[in-house]
């Protein structure tokens, strides 16, 4: 129950009056917190007590925490319970969940694009699903019923879904979030304090992703670390074209550079607003 | 007259009501626009017009007009005239200035750090400035007046005010602003059109910068190439160990880089709300 699980929940309450929430943490800092604010119809102290009568069963942990998380599961779920996560990576998850579920649990994986840099169940919202996209992923031997309860689920909590392989979402994740992040990082950590002083919105958006939480970025890019490291390869590459044009002050080659840049993206912007992804 | 000068224009006449204001573009497309929406006091038809009974010139164009126009400027304005620009690098309009202003025509740079990757005097705003900073660079033959008098309208116009040399301010630009926009032109140039599709808030905001008129800055980075360069190469250097640390999976080292990267962030966007230059 950090900003995505309480979020969840939060959404389930207002969107699904009809559905019973329970929420659980390991933490019982997180737990109080989360009965002041109510983020789910009840809290209770421990997973089993969690999961025992639960339709669906979602996780918001640090991906490093799944493997160990789906074996608990497994041991107090009903027959047919479905079993999906909020993470940012879906290979490894999709293989964890073959190891540690047996039959009578159904896994599927679950990638609600949305969240914030900020950390914690106090910054859970019950709009944050609104219009955003959800990647749902599966494999050959993923439980038709499964997917399709969940394509409900998400949807009903404001979704837009896509359908990936969990190979597929991985590739397209490490683009347009890993690698991202990665750069966001990359210039703060090349930049002066007494530099950043000066900082306009420029600079500011294009560091926001740094503020995210390193342990949970540190998973992920643990666990997506081939699709992570060849956008960093091709960024680089774009780079030192981009430092050539410059340093050979060739006026017509950075022109080209940026003017492909900004049509790309304003072909972007164009796509998210017909989506009413963006306003 | 595009969003900064036409922003300049318009909070002079709110915050400044005994001034008059009087703009001018080269384009007759642009003239009739600020006319229609009332961007200055009066618009006229041509440069000298605009600045013969001028006591201050804002210059709000390109950086490769710059050199032109100031010879311009300095047919018709009068004595003691004051001109400035708002311009992104500061080394080069230094030196035009020595090179076309005769003793009678003081410069000194400015550098209002607002504005947004939108263009045109439609999105002019006359709150642009507010709690923004502005970079002032003089040097030692700089008129002492002059810089006083700009100091004092930056101020006015909502502006707090920092003082560089020239040489210091395109050194920390570089690295603020000129670095963080190839890094956006970047990382859009090697998305996938497909892929992007599928961008969340984070995407959006990092490449934001991208969308930035490439006239504009194929000037700033022709006009400041060897900061440019030598910033990304360092962010390049840092890509680098990132990615090598993400390759080998070495989870302590890659915990490091982003913890850094967000304690640093964190601290400065510290130091802006307590600046309320964010809020």
């Amino acid at each position: 129950m950090g900003l995505l699980g309480g979020s969840v929940a939060l959404t389930a309450k207002r969107a699904l009056s009809s559905v019973k929430t329970v929420g659980y943490s390991y933490r019982a800092v997180t737990r109080r917190k989360a009965r002041k604010i109510g983020v789910a119809g009840e809290i209770v102290n421990n997973i089993s007590d969690c999961v025992a009568d639960a339709d669906i069963v979602i996780v918001a942990t640090p991906i490093s925490a799944f493997e160990g998380i789906f074996k608990e599961i497994n041991k107090s779920a009903k027959s047919k319970c479905i079993v999906t996560d909020v993470g940012s990576v879906k290979v490894l998850p999709h293989r964890w969940a073959a190891k540690c579920f047996s039959g009578k649990v159904h896994y599927v994986g679950s990638h609600p694009i949305a969240g914030s840099e900020k950390m914690g169940v106090e910054f859970a919202r019950d709009d944050l699903f609104c219009n955003a996209q959800c990647i749902l992923t599966r494999q050959e031997k993923t439980n038709a019923a499964a997917f399709r309860t969940l394509r409900k689920f998400w949807t009903e909590l404001g979704c837009r879904i896509n359908v990936m392989s969990p190979l597929e979402h991985d590739k397209v994740l490490g683009r347009i979030s890993h690698v991202p992040h990665v750069m966001a990082a990359a210039l703060v950590n090349t930049s002066d304090e007494d530099v950043m002083k000066f900082a306009g919105k420029g600079f500011i958006d294009t560091s926001r992703l740094a503020s995210g939480p390193e342990s949970i970025w540190t998973d992920i890019l643990m666990t997506n670390p081939d699709n992570t490291s060849r956008g960093i390869a091709s960024v680089i590459k774009e780079l030192e074209k981009l430092q050539k044009a410059i340093k050979e002050k060739n006026e017509n080659q950075i022109w080209k550079l940026l003017s492909k840049a900004r049509q790309k993206r304003s072909a972007l912007i164009k796509y998210k607003m017909n989506k009413k992804e963006l306003m």
